[in-house]
């Protein structure tokens, strides 16, 4: 479950504007479909994993998908190319407001940024129809040391335990 | 009918950011089901009302829930807490940007900010569907005089007229 | 396809405020059918165009909707109000965070910018019933020179080739 103590969000102004421009930016890129930038958006010794709100409520630690590197996304990446072979779907990421939860801007916690962010993912079929494909809470880590800020860790955790099709794409 | 005259949005940073980390742990709050921290979002004296936007555009004053204090709010979630008995559904909200229509950070209006902000629901059933639960604007009266920002007043304005379900959890 | 690589987002704060505010605004109009005033966000000699995101990919120039100045808009709306004789449906914009993908407040291109913004549309119809009726991409170039922003190109790229219905609202 995302912590709902109230955040000094207001007071991180410049915290919320890295972590809103960065999920933009990560968004945008699983939305036009250009997976071979999705790795660049994490840190070489990244974690990623896919759970499900029951599990990680639990407190599981077996993921739908886990990665414990970079390499292993982009291995993921090739992976999926090989398997889409038919014209993909599209999907749209719609993101709200970043809670900051730890670290900031100003690097007190060694130039590291917590934050909590919620998500839906609009799916469009190739004959036009829509749905909901999925929403959750992205529960990120972010390593503001490199050249550009990036995910030192990134938990998506799913509202829905529905995930059979979630393979699809990155999240 | 919320207002659709130009704010000056972008010149009032300062109280968006209040507005934008308000709302976002508002809806944290409510998406951990951590229902009995919600009523800490309203001042003692608040007004809380969920309304229709027909209702609200003709001006009626009967809304679907309406409470004229905090205490009415606790009796809620208490109330809530004994009806549900079954594992809830979960929800996730997705609120798009504020749109500061009076007040200031500054307290030219005794340290109030009034805000419109849109946001739409999603709603994960127990076997894992999901469904648009709700659309609608939050139109805030936020009260900056305290130790952290709370809602004075805060009426939500539902776009569907279907609100059978709606008494499921706060909004 | 939205180019997805990164922009200078966090340290692009005040354009990101500007252009943040300005959809707000736009959207609101839209949500409220203030459809007289939805012109008004658009310079004089504005392009107007929705499009699809295969259309847009491909390059082909036609789009669904297409106009190059304000007066075309402005007929529009009068045409959607005569067309419009029973109770329109409502409508609800939510909109993500802009990309700055060119020209900054600081007026380096003439007092311009260039961003990309997701956005989806939730409909409600008069019987109550909701459904995603919109998900895509805001392609927008923004006039910072007059008494307000203004869009002097709007490209509205949706996610799905069905669009039969769109013709309602703009978008």
């Amino acid at each position: 479950m995302p912590e709902s103590k109230p955040t000094a969000g207001a007071r991180n102004g410049r915290a919320i504007a890295e972590v809103t421009a960065l999920l933009a930016d990560y968004a945008a890129c699983i939305d036009a479909d250009d997976l071979e930038a999705w790795p660049d958006f994490f840190t070489a010794d990244c974690h990623y994993k896919i759970t499900t709100a029951y599990n990680h409520a639990k407190g599981l630690p077996v993921g739908l998908i886990y990665a414990h590197n970079r390499a292993m996304l982009e291995d993921r990446v090739v992976a999926l190319r090989k398997a889409n072979v038919y014209e993909p779907q599209r999907y749209r990421h719609i993101v709200s407001t970043p809670r900051i939860t730890g670290g900031g801007v100003t690097g007190g916690d060694g130039g590291r940024i917590e934050a909590e962010t919620g998500f839906l993912v609009v799916r469009t079929m190739h004959d036009g129809t829509q749905d909901l494909f999925a929403s959750g809470v992205y529960l990120d880590r972010i390593d503001l040391s490199g050249n550009r800020p990036r995910f030192a860790e990134k938990i998506v955790v799913l509202d829905s335990d529905k995930v059979d099709t979630l393979l699809a794409i990155p999240l």
